[in-house]
This record gives structure tokens, sequence and C-alpha cells, in this order.
């Protein structure tokens, strides 16, 4: 098996940085995923390529997130390259070094870097200062772009750029991350939402009146189990109990919600069941086997998507010559 | 040089998860120590081997074990495969996830995983979710199998399956776990045990009644210099301070158990002095120099039983034909 | 393109352990600075060697310094090994370990390792116990030999062992240790001295007297804009807060001695400037383009000297037969 990248479709990665999912075009969207398909036969069938040896991957999580980190760092070896990693607090940003400085800094020891940091500009200051592509791993609540492109190559599943989508989301609305990231890469695509919540938890409303205004349709409302049955994908997201002043009110819509064998019944036998992990009791341990489970499926996807970026961003599937086969 | 395993053999580790020292039967056992005695002189001669190329482990600490995972980092890297790594706490589990669900996804991004974790269920869960082999670096005060199988192989230190071998412990024989775990390992082999400890951290006697159940002769006493003699391997651990309310018996004790050329003077020539590590003042740094002396030694076997499992468990050495040589 | 090494150059570095400055003889320094300034060919142009395939780098860092320890663990990458790590706390030395005993044990999973540890006592006790070549990294206040020769070969910038340099210092005299080192190592090459810096921040008396008493010229001055015009060097270090009982007294050293653009116009056009990073506001940003700002570089600069290290005391360069090419 061989996959083609035209000149140009390399050139539109080639050591670019992967800061915000605002930044891609639907063609970069089709490059990346066309990349992730590929790649994820070798994530499966858990074989090495030779892609990006002798390359170094630096990590640098000063905010816990082993699960992103590994799949960054599995996908890089995966790809045939090497990784040094730093964790926890930086000594040189307490001593008030700048970001840009730490940019200029590690890229002259990686040959493309990962950076997960709190703080909302840290990244794009970073990338500022560093001489490799730099890819965004979250920076504080504002953006994980791999997570919404690993997302949304999950909720395709290999259907490339499906149109009037029957997608419900399900859960925390008003404060998942992930949620909103991906409703807003969906709104590009005619996307039919059904926003399914609490009243406390509902879709915040810019993003429901924006994804209106690109054409797409809104269901809001409170009932799951008679919603359901219209669903293509479900994407599920955690209800947290700090959310809710009384107890009993977080009880009641945590079992209302709640993903089990029964409710399964009311669905679609093609439903595609999402959630970003870790999960808790919102989806139970018997539903795992249902062949409609596709949520641990995103953890490789996710090393497949990040396996394209890398390899995307460092030029090693850029030849200068016209259209090639990936070459390895 | 090369070994054979049979078909059998092989079939025997395929995939399989090494959570406890009471699933090894003596065949296993023979197995692990015929390998890891093939990989030792790649230990000591420092030689790479391509047998785990393109191959990554995941070593999962969320309890400090620095040394205990070095050692299966290095049998990895030896072994040509690469490592990813995650210390300290999980974020996951603090957000509550199950060890099964953290065994599903990390998974995914590795091809072998270590654990350790203080939770003495969380080994058994978190294979049970694992679509690879795992192997137990430690559940609480449990079970730490591999730490058992390099103590057993350095006693037996070539000799292989010795019976009415000559074994004293001395020191906390109450708490030591390692001093456990390899007594009732030793039990299958007919061994004559020598308890030799303060009356107040005797072994416990469901361990003594347990091996003399099984035919083996047991000596409980408090001297050290009259038994030394006897043995054929002394195996010493540390006594902790925090065991003793008066300070005055801690000290007395310390000093009647230390090992010191005296005390060497006094051993049989072709004595084994083993201790599990990190040592402190109960053998005295001039013993280091006795050719008798070989608790360094095992951490040069710790790493290559660790080997040995790691190839046995991931299929490496598992030709679909008969009997062949290690392919390496 | 190819260096040589005799036999003599050679012999001086396998197995030796790199613990401090004060063992380098002018002629260690010309060898290793040879073998960098191969190197850093390789580090810019970001290639990977084979020279160390097979060999295991253990980092051990018992403070944080993530740079450094990034620096060592790239070049080993670079080179063509392979890394472990432990950083933070070791649980066997907060049980009592000596130094010499974790030597013993961790050099029977690494083939070479780089400790930092703040005791001053620790790094020569490590490498007794050691049975392969210990780098310094750090220990305590006392030295960084690594940090010393990146900043010897970053002042010479290819002019081999230059004498009558004249270099200035400015900044905090009295307590960087990094001025300190490399204001010894220079003692070695008649020197000229510039020390610029706040009367309470002078360089301390014993090296101003040792240099002299070497055959250095010394200028002390509080004045950094008449002085930078005869320059060839300008070393430039942070100045902490905490040094001062009052502000206004640090705010005023501060911007007295701010190097910017201002102040580079009455620099030479030959002059070089470095800082050991991390750079707080002591360097306006704005200088960072200037061509003579060479601080970044020294970052590249400490990759090739550490894999300088790392090859020659592995003796990956050490060939029996008399002169030869190094081998990659």
């Amino acid at each position: 098996m061989s996959i083609y990248l035209s000149k140009n479709e390399q050139a539109r990665f080639l050591g670019r940085h992967i800061l915000s999912i605002a930044d891609f075009t639907p063609e970069d969207i089709h490059i990346v995923f066309k990349l992730a398909g590929y790649f994820e036969d070798y994530v499966k069938n858990r074989i090495q390529m030779d892609l990006m040896k002798g390359l170094i991957l630096a990590t640098l999580f000063f905010e816990p997130s082993t699960r992103t980190r590994l799949s960054f760092e599995t996908g890089m070896l995966r790809l045939g390259g090497s990784v040094i990693n730093a964790t926890g607090t930086s000594s040189s940003l307490e001593k008030g070094e700048s970001f840009q400085d730490m940019g200029k800094v590690v890229s002259r020891f990686a040959d493309v870097m990962v950076l997960r940091h709190p703080l909302e500009s840290s990244i794009h200051q970073f990338a500022e200062g560093s001489s490799v592509p730099v890819i965004n791993a979250g920076n504080g609540s504002n953006e994980h772009p791999t997570q919404a492109l690993l997302d949304l190559y999950s909720i395709w599943h290999g259907r490339v750029q499906t149109k009037n989508l029957k997608i419900g989301f399900v859960g925390d609305l008003k404060f998942g991350r992930a949620a909103h990231s991906i409703t807003k890469l969906l709104g590009l695509y005619k996307t039919h939402f059904y926003f399914i919540s609490h009243p406390t938890l509902r879709m915040p409303p810019e993003i429901t009146k924006q994804v209106k205004a690109q054409g797409c349709k809104v269901t809001e409302t409170e009932n799951l189990a008679d919603t359901i049955k219209d669903l293509d994908v479900l994407y599920v997201t955690r209800v947290q109990k700090e959310r809710f002043t009384d107890l009993s009110t977080y009880e009641a819509v945590k079992s209302c919600y709640r993903i089990d064998p029964q409710m399964m019944k009311k669905a679609n036998l093609s439903l595609s069941l999402l959630h970003p992990l870790p999960r808790l009791d919102e989806i139970a341990v018997e539903v795992d086997k249902d062949p409609r489970a596709r949520y641990f499926e995103q953890v490789t996807n996710g090393v497949a998507i990040r396996m394209a970026l890398l390899a995307l961003v460092s030029g090693r599937l850029a030849e200068p010559a016209g259209e090639k086969t990936i070459g390895f």
C-alpha cells in the first residue's frame, strides 16, 4: 500500500506550527486524515517505520497530561524517531525566562517540539522563538488542536468529509472544551447537531449561533432516550459533580444520561459512540463490548493523527520532485 | 553461542501477563533462567540486540522505584526496543478512571507494559484491560515477581534447580517482602532454611509452616556467627530502626548481624552473599572485595531476568516452526 | 570531512571520569574542542551518527536542570545511542544508600553516566563506585565542567587557544559560578580580563590574584559603556535582586549594565556577546538580531562539547591501531 502527496500538499505543512484548529482549512484536514488513515494500519499492527529516523521530538509538558504525551511519543517512536522529554516545572521559566527564549533554546536540541502549558499565550510566544515546528498539546482552556482533529477523524470514521451528519453531544456542554472544539470544526460541514443536556449545562449560545450561521441545524433537548435513535454519532462527555449546587440534581442528571445496554438498544445500528476519556460511569462498562462503542479506538486514532502531523511538519514527506509515493 | 526454545516452551509465555510468582511452575522458571543465562552475557558485555527492534515498552511507575524502572528500561534497550515512561501520579486515575480503562488505553501505545502501583488490586485490573502483556513491578506490599525471580536466579548462580540448598536469611524476616517471596519459591525445591533474626523479627509462622509442609527443613536461630559456616547462601536484609521501640535493642541487633570481614572468615569458601539493595551498614563496605559478595551481580541478573521475560511474553522468540535458534 | 585522533589522544580520555575542569590540561582541551568542532556540523545540520549505537547513557538529575539534561540527551541521541533517566529524588539515597553504591548499581545499567546532585562530595563518591565513565553535570555550587568547556569553546569561537584575548565579564561577578570557572580556565592563556561590576558584586580577590599570578592582566571597573569598545568578548551574567538590600541600587545596577542596541553601537564589530542563559532583561531582545549576539549559539556548542566528551570517554573513537579516521 502507498499513498501520494502532491508537492503542493507537502508544502502546506513543511515547517508549519500547529497551534490552533482555526488555522486548518478543509484541504488541510483532508491531507492530515489521508495520511493518518495510512498510519493507522502501522499503529494497529505495531510496525515501526524509518520515516523519521535520526530526528528528535521534544515533549515539554508543564501541566499533567500523561496520555497526550505518551500518544505523541509513541507516534514518534513508531515513525522511527527519538524523544527527549521535560515534565513538571521549568526552572528557567521560574527564573523569569520568556517563552520565546525557551523556544529558541530547546529548538537547538530537537527537530520538532510539543508544548503543553496552562498559560494561553505560552504556545504562541514559544513558537515565535522556535527554529523548528511546534505543536500545541493544550494551552490552558484555550486550544488542543490534535484532540479536535482526532475527534473529527473518529467522528467521520473513514467517511471522508461527511456532510449532513447527525451528531449528538451529551453531558457537560457548557464547560467541555473538547465538545466546543469539534462543534466549531463540524460547523464547516452542514452538520445536524443535537445538544442533549441539563438546562444548566447547555452549549454556550455563541457557539450555537455560530454553527447556525454556517448553515447547520441545531436541536437542543434534555431527552437522550428519545433522541439517540436519530443519531449517526453520539459524543459523550463527563458531568462533573462540582458543577452542581445540590447533589440530588447531579445524581439525576448522571443517571438520566448514562449510556448502558438498555440505552444502546434504542440507538441506530450504525451509531458511533465516542468519548474523550477518561470515562467514569457515564458509559457502563458492559457497553464496551458493543461494536458501536468506539471510544478506545479514538486512542489509536490519536496516535495516527499525531504521526501524520509530525511527519508533515518535519518535511519527511516533502521531496523536491512533484507527485511521489511516501518514501518508506 | 545460541540456545533453543521449543514450540511448547515459546507458547507458555507468548502474550502472558507476569503478575504473581505463584503462577510460575518449575518448568516456567527453567525456561526463564535458561534465557536469562543467555542474556547475561549481553548485559555484561554491553551488547545491544535487534530482538525487540520496533517494539515499545511502557513503564508506568505510580510509586517510587527508580532502580526497578531503570532495570526494565535498560533491558528493553539492550534488546533493541524503545521505552515510553510515566512516573509519579496519573491525572486520569485521579479523575476516577479505572485500572481496566487505563490498561485498555495505554496498551494502544505500547507493546508490553510494566506497572508499579501501591494498590494490590491495581495490577490485576490493569492486566484485565490490557491488550498486550503486563508485568507486575510491585503492587504494594503484595508481589514483586521479577525481584523474586532475580533473587532465585542469583541464589542458584548457574546451579540449575538446586535441591537441598542450605540458605540463611538474616535481618528483618518479619516484614521483608523479598525474603518471604524467595522462601515460598524455594519451598518447591527441598531447601534447608536457616532463619536468623532477633525474636521480634522472626519469619511469620505461616510461611515456616508452609515450607515445612513442602518437605523443607527449617532451623530458627538468633546466632549468625555459629550458623554462617553451614550455609551455601546468605541472604541479608536491612533492619529498620522504626521496627524497634527502644534504640538500644536496635543497635544491638544491628551490630550482631553485621557482615564484616571477620564474619566472612567464619563462612564457607563457596558461600554466596546476597542482598536486595540498597545496602546501609548491615554489610561492611570492605566485604565488597570478597569474591563471595554477589549483591551487585544481582543487579546485572535483574536486567537479564527482565530481558528474558520481555522477550518471552512479546513472542519475539516464538517462530511458527518447531525447534529453532533464537533469531539474533 | 574527517578528523584524526592519535592513539595517545584517544588514551587520554578512554574510561575517564569528567569531574572537574581543574583536571583538564591545555592538550585535553585541544582534543575536546577539535572533536566538538567536528560534531558542531552534525548538531546544526541535525544529522544522526552511528558512533554510539547500542550504548546507554544514564542521566541522573537530583536537582532541577532540564536544559543541561536535554543537552546531554540530545547529544547522546545524535551520536546514535540511547538514554535512561532518573530525575527528582532517589528513593535509595533517601533510605541511606551511599553514592558509591548508587554508582556501582547504576553503572550496571548504563555505559556512561551523567550526575547532577547538590552535594559537593556526591560526584566523587559516585564516580568511585562506578564501573563506567561519569560526567559531572553540577555538584552544588562547586563545579560544572561541561558548562566551563562550552563557555571557553564559545569564547574562542574557532580561534584555537587564543592568547591575549580581551574579555569582559559584567553582572554578578561575586556569586556567578560560571564566570569564576571560565576566569580560572582562561588564566592559563595570558588573558586580559575586564571585570565590570557594582562594587558589592566584584570578582572575589582570590580569583583576581590567581590569574594575575598566572601572568594575566586585570582591569576592574564599574563602567561598561567606556570599556566595551576594547573587548573581544563580553560575557554577561544575571544580577539577582536578592543580592541587594535596597531596591533602588538594584534598579540602578540593572539599567547601567543592560546591553541594548545603543550599548552595542559602542562595541567592536568583532565582539562576541555571550550569556550562560536563561536571560532576563540584562540583554534587550532587540540585540538578538545583532550578529555579534552569540548566546544562543552557546546552546548548540554545549551539545557539541557534550558529544565530544561522551564519545571520548566511551572509547568509541579509540581503535587499537595508531592514527585513524574517526569511524563514521
